[in-house]
């Protein structure tokens, strides 16, 4: 069998930084470069910068007015005005014009008299030196305007020309050259065959680097060949202040970059204990930092953060933000759920917040490395500890935020039954067609009974749910009476959406119901979920037994995850909406209508984002868009029903 | 007289946003563009965004291992290993690799017996999808990866590619034109001659434009000239989204712009009851905004947040950040000294944060629009609402942070005596000379026992004195225990320097001691400052009488700001250092050295800042600073002196 590399060492996060910073002691140096300093902004000031001219240059008048010498007003009196004669005893001066003897004050134009257009009176005198602004008064020449190691912001670039300074000298850019590596990868114009993949880490680094002051070069994809690897790694050592490979860290059979990296240096770090990003390699390649970073997306973006962004921040000049991922701030926030992880490792969970009854409530979403899409949903991270087994749900644990806290506040949060129109509804929140400042909508995908039970531990704002009362065919109202004694939450209505079965196109096993999932690979949705129940309930009315169907027991936790299993050939049929199955060409069985709505205690009715969420339901837009997906109806859609407690 | 325009309005900040934002009623259209995905980085969404492909875009390996299908592995057991031989039983894979009919199901290389290279071991059986993350596992296509209108992070375009969208929709970035005016300004590259002024203002701006996501078109100086103002602006407002004029918004002789926008268009709103910023113009013309701001550096800053901000964030589809004038965040902060402040406006007071003992605090800074240093060194603003006359010392209120709080929490805050060595030791704590993590010092000047006062209600950290007792004629010690009986602080000492006389270069008047001072114009400096406590003593044993002394109550806050003074021919003498006579080009008449030391109480000692700030007082570098500066002694610099209660 092909070798392969399994011996990765386990090194605690901290240490690994602190034996890579050891290894390139002495070896990150940063270098300026002279820029004009209009176009400084974000860069970085490359040591103390001191005025080279006072400000304001030149005795200024601080005020529209009359310039005079105050030694002559001195006997001007409200009783007794002083006359003054214009080019002899005044000069008119707007504000920044410069005083020049004789004259010493100004005064305001609204305490003069005008008698003509060349004389006027005033009724006090004036103090020498008043409304003027002296040389330096703002800068003098030789101060400090800024210290060595500041980012520049725009008001200090006006102050730098101000005193003097139209050219700086800055923190070069460090330039880091990205080098994507594997067969498998294609370009992002090509269209991939089976088994290619787009390659996208190389741009997410790129603008990672960008983002935190380097100027990135992205190279083109290398196939797996240690010695292509090795030569242009070297030559790019010799070239660029810090080098990123991707993949080809790991411990597979085309796993060459350790190797390659061992001959062309030193490996100061092979493997950390964190999940996911743990098989990084740390080097340093003729004196230069060369970082081989996993190549799942998540692993990716956590391998680059904790170890190339602080190398780049030496190198920039930029603050450190020490264990900081994101750069946006940390938070105390309620976890959603129970979160268990190894004491091998410490974990990195994708977490979406929201803040509900002023408490800050994390949801963990998806946990695998490949979850790309966690990323981009996720509002943070919660880090649990190497040394802690978890999270219990409920506990409080710090969450790193990797979106702005304002956005987080501005967020409907809604946990429950999934369906695609939430993603519309919140597109459209977030637009400018109902409301000039955006809002948001966070949602978790529970199913409807999860949903209900994350809005009476105070989690959520809104809990989408469709579930049938057998006994009376009303949907919804009993389910919220029972688990809201006393106060019910309010019904916001939302579609009525055809369910029914997803096969293959065309349908080859000939399914027209229930009573054929005997037949078949059936995949099921999540307990709780009112598709499961609905299911259920279409099982018990044919007298067919769960455990008769093959694959009642795998789950898919959303309408599109059970459409992708159907698509992918690995089930033949699952229930669902028939716009999950347009969205990827399955046929569609209908089985009936139901009601999906969404539970709201009325406390959250006044909440700006669920005024927005409202207004969205409620406009003709949103309608449109349900008619374009097709298998809804909207008749009542945004209508409120608030449930009165029933009379017994 | 040449007329003047005084009739400025005075409505309410809100209101006048308000009032804008009516009049500019369906004229905000932002414009899409198309753009490449991996340029997309602080682009805005310009809709939704859906996947064209799945990811992975086929069943894969999620493990490095062999490919086995799981129905013919049944058979497995610890006690009856299952021999597997490579083409006919299973194919090698590395993560990502398709698997592919008949395999079903992935095994992790760990978990297999190496027999021989074609041959291999497993000890139990494989269920079917192990170990194989199925198509669209983490997008399906068809999903929304990102709703419109969302600022794009660099992990959103790593997504949008692998879900098949090289292309995306984006807010186009709003264009906007920059217009600077008045007769007396010059451009950045030219050398200002009496009564010229450096334009810089239209350099902020444009800086202020591109961090907000706009696209910045800065035109040269125009003349105070109506009809050119009148053509370039009606020009511009065809051309581009948004137009600023700066200056000539005020009411002075040569303040054209309202009267041409008058003429060219509507002006929605003139004078807003701010300070500074009042004279701000907001004009529509030609159904594009077009914005008059004033020419003082603090208040145009103030009025571009303010105004011009929020219709930028419209047209760019970034979110307003509302009434937030930084977009850095809000803080609650304890004021350190009275602000007194009208009924008439809303003042922004630029404030410098520190955090001392788990408090933030705020230190207000110069006040005047014209104190442009005040927003370099502004670490936030407090805002003092309309209806309010002020602010109490020790009063907490709050401050919109314009820099890091994670800068601010790594900030020493000084507050006491002023020496230039104070800019350099900030400037060598933030450089990479003594540590890898920046550190930064805030500087507030208020004299040794304005220093001592706010190390006493705990506003500071370190307060740099140098107070003579004229008794024992040994420095600092003797009111360190007066005024801290039981735990006086420590004192770090710092340098010892030549305190004298900065007369005008060729000292005119031949000044030789204080004893010629009653024959000239003094600037002193305010109560507290050791240095007019130096001046009194020396008075003192001449005989002198301070009021016999013509500008013993002018007061200048540091040693530049009297330096300044003598420098412009408003005062003939003023005590001070000898490197500030130096960088003004003063002569100096030295008159003794004293002993400029750092009262720092024990409990601080410890804090990452304060061991940076010693280390820097104890380098060779600072040393070698000093020598250049000419004036400081410093055998003793960083030393630690801790004060014994005396035994009485």
């Amino acid at each position: 069998m092909a070798k392969r590399n399994l011996y990765l060492s386990n090194l605690p996060v901290e240490e690994a930084q602190a034996r890579y910073l050891a290894a390139l002691q002495g070896l990150l140096n940063p270098r300026p470069e002279e820029i004009a300093s209009e176009d400084a902004l974000d860069r970085v000031s490359w040591e103390a910068l001191f005025a080279r001219r006072c400000s304001p240059l030149f005795n200024a008048a601080a005020m529209d007015g009359i310039a005079v010498t105050a030694a002559a007003t001195g006997g001007a009196r409200e009783s007794s005005p002083l006359t003054l004669v214009r080019g002899k005893d005044f000069k008119v001066v707007d504000t920044g014009d410069p005083i020049l003897p004789p004259y010493d004050a100004v005064i305001m134009a609204e305490e003069t008299l005008e008698i003509d257009d060349d004389t006027l009176q005033i009724l006090q005198p004036a103090v020498s030196w008043q409304h003027i602004r002296p040389i330096g008064e703002d800068i003098v020449a030789g101060e400090m305007i800024l210290p060595g190691r500041r980012r520049i912001r725009p008001m200090d670039i006006g102050v730098l020309l101000s005193g003097g300074l139209a050219r700086i000298p800055v923190y070069r850019k460090p330039r880091v050259a990205i080098f994507p590596t594997g067969g498998e990868m294609i370009e992002v114009d090509k269209s991939p065959e089976e088994g290619e993949i787009i390659e996208s880490n190389s741009r997410m680094f790129a603008a990672l680097v960008r983002e935190e002051g380097g100027e990135a070069r992205r190279f083109g994809v290398l196939p797996d060949d240690p010695r292509q690897i090795g030569e242009a790694v070297g030559q790019a050592a010799e070239a660029y202040d810090m080098v990123l490979i991707n993949a080809g860290s790991s411990a597979g059979t085309e796993d060459y970059t350790v190797q390659v990296l061992r001959e062309l240096g030193e490996v100061a770090v092979h493997g950390v204990a964190m999940k996911p990003g743990k098989p990084v390699i740390l080097a340093v390649v003729k004196g230069r930092p060369v970082i081989g970073i996993p190549g799942y997306p998540v692993s990716a973006y956590l391998a680059y953060k904790q170890f190339a962004a602080p190398v780049l921040a030496r190198l920039s000049g930029r603050r450190e933000e020490g264990s900081s991922l994101t750069g946006t701030g940390r938070i105390e926030a309620v976890i959603s759920r129970r979160l268990v992880s190894s004491l091998k490792h410490r974990e990195y969970v994708r977490v979406k917040v929201g803040l509900v009854d002023g408490r800050l409530i994390a949801s963990p979403l998806a946990r695998g490395a490949g979850a790309a899409m966690s990323l981009v949903r996720a509002d943070g991270f919660c880090i649990i500890p190497q040394n802690s087994e978890g999270i219990e749900a409920g506990e409080t644990a710090p969450v790193e935020l990797c979106r702005p806290l304002s956005e987080i506040e501005a967020t409907l949060v809604s946990t429950g039954s999934h369906d695609l129109i939430l993603d519309i509804i919140g597109d459209m929140m977030a637009s400018s067609l109902v409301s000039p400042e955006p809002a948001y909508l966070a949602s978790t995908h529970l199913g409807s009974l999860g949903g209900l039970m994350a809005l009476k531990r105070g989690e959520c704002h809104i809990a989408p749910i469709h579930l049938l009362n057998e006994a009376d065919g009303v949907y919804n109202v009993s389910t919220l009476r029972e688990l809201f004694p006393g106060e019910p939450p309010a019904l916001i209505k939302g579609v009525g959406r055809v369910q029914g079965l997803m096969v293959a196109p065309g349908n080859p096993l000939g399914i027209r119901g229930v009573g054929d999932l005997s037949r078949c690979r059936y995949i099921n949705r999540q307990r709780g979920a009112g598709t499961r129940l609905f299911l259920d309930y279409q099982l018990r009315r044919e007298g067919i037994k769960p455990e008769s169907l093959e694959g009642y027991d795998r789950e898919g936790a959303t309408h599109m995850a059970v459409a992708a299993a159907v698509k992918n050939g690995s089930a033949d049929a699952g229930m669902g909406v028939s716009s999950a199955a347009a969205a990827l060409g399955l046929d569609f069985i209908p089985l009936g209508e139901e009601e999906y709505d969404f539970a709201c205690p009325p406390r959250f009715l006044t909440l700006p984002a669920l005024e927005i969420f409202r207004k969205v339901l409620q406009s003709p837009a949103f309608a449109q868009r349900l008619k374009e997906l097709g298998g809804y109806t909207f008749g009542r859609c945004g209508e409120l029903v608030f449930l009165k407690e029933e009379i017994s």
